[in-house]
């Protein structure tokens, strides 16, 4: 189907490429012109803003947006006084499940349906697919099913239910990979400083974890790949700033007076590392996002 | 090559049906007569106790301990009474490092080798071989290689220096895996007790996480088939024994001043469920251990 792409970055420029590989026609427009021209020359169809874009759309339109939280509310009004109705918005990135709720409730007042994608998978999500977590009216989601499948892993993606719980399933997920990601860093930092046997190498440790062990995973392979290529993580200063999805699973948590207090302790320690507490553990923390998201290695 | 295998628990057994599958000639004795009785019947060489078991190799020997930790160091000052000079004993359960290197010295002074051998895999690892890490003298390694080569999965093992070095990575390797049980634990429990979205398919969400996702892992994985085949974990109580290695992996650190906040509270979690301080989290705990170590449910 044809569609329009807003937000070009670092996964939406990817996700654009695997939407063309399964011969979907994606408009793509962002602020950033150099990203159009990149995906136009790739064969996506380039609008220089908003209203070009879906104007070169059928009606109803459908308008996947790929942007940064803090934009997405101003993103869907401007949307709304243009989107023919029966039009269907798909939120992919990483929004709070409750503000994806009021966002819902004022597209249904204009005509429109708001679709919540949880995206997981990060930068590798190109070649092998996305993981992706879905929320919304059922009849929409059907309509937009290919779009979804296109972008998926085999078996990757799933409807979960009303508005919201695609971006509430992908809060609770990025709060696990808080604590996930602090339990490695703390291991590999245990086995990089201890002082009973200096000198081991992590990525021949974290090749052997991948062969077999209880505690193989993506971030572990990840990890493997880390280490083998930069050993000391020379270059890596070890701040890592906190998104926000590990704290409002927390907010949502205390809501109901349930702990997570390994999800808290990995947040406490992203929010001390902004504040200079940083180590080798740390510094693992940030290779891994950098590995996976393509987030800053440094300030 | 010809050895020895004492311990035949639920990984022992399993590692022997592995080794001759691989063509060893493996001598069998455990306490439990039935479970000698039962390797024999798939083709294992039976002895009644330690001394038939060495007596029926050839010299030196290779015996390969799968026992409890609390009777490693009796079973080692006996089996050093009886083993020929140049004998190798690998140890492939979960040491303490620092009993270890102990151990490795008494070897020592009667002419024997100790190997130490952390082994990750769990009941999975016949189907698939076992992630092994290795310790000790570097020739006795090359010595039982083979032995490790038929039990590992492919590029699943690998050695890593002098005597402790292979239970000293099992020890953080436990302790990462603390957890992450612990950050799924907690994801998990949100998901099934949140009052946002009640009603979340737990399997459903573990399944499309494993397929493309940043947490894809072998823990995910099993918690996809825990969940469904039993979505409440009816009959699990939830009681989580510590087993040690996290807690000497804080020990561990905590010389070095290093703190592991995470696995700190993955262990403090594990203790207070003991005291009865259970919920739907500790019940992960406990489904994910008897999934992947036949682990008892309950107490």
């Amino acid at each position: 189907m044809k569609i329009g792409f807003i937000g070009l970055g670092k996964m939406g420029a990817q996700m654009v490429a695997r939407l063309q590989k399964a011969k979907h026609e994606v408009v793509v427009t962002d602020l950033d012109q150099a990203a159009v021209a990149a995906a136009a020359e790739r064969g996506a169809i380039a609008a220089a803003d908003r209203d070009a874009l879906v104007a070169a759309l059928p009606a109803p339109a459908v308008v996947w947006l790929m942007i940064p939280a803090q934009f997405v509310d101003s993103e869907i009004d401007a949307l709304l006084t243009i989107l023919p109705h029966g039009s269907i918005i798909i939120d992919g990135g990483n929004s709070d499940f409750r503000l994806t709720r009021k966002r819902a409730e004022r597209c249904a007042m204009a005509g429109v349906e708001l679709i919540d994608v949880g995206t997981s998978g990060g930068i590798l999500g190109l070649k092998n697919g996305f993981s992706m977590m879905v929320g919304g009216d059922k009849v929409a989601f059907a309509t937009v099913e290919p779009i979804i499948q296109a972008l998926a892993q085999s078996e990757g993606y799933q409807y979960f239910g009303t508005h919201g719980a695609g971006h509430y399933i992908k809060m609770v997920h990025n709060a696990i990979e808080y604590g996930m990601m602090e339990s490695y860093a703390e291991g590999f930092r245990l086995l990089k400083e201890g002082a009973d046997y200096p000198g081991l190498d992590l990525g021949l440790i974290a090749n052997v974890w991948q062969h077999g062990s209880i505690i193989a995973s993506n971030l572990n392979s990840l990890s493997a790949q880390i280490f083998a290529a930069n050993p000391e993580l020379s270059g890596v200063e070890g701040f890592v700033a906190e998104s926000g999805e590990a704290r409002w699973a927390l907010e949502t948590a205390r809501a109901q007076q349930m702990k997570l207090p390994a999800v808290q302790i990995a947040l406490d320690v992203r929010r001390a590392s902004e504040q200079g507490q940083i180590n080798f553990a740390t510094k693992v923390l940030a290779a891994m996002r950098h590995a996976f998201g393509g987030h800053k290695l440094n300030k």
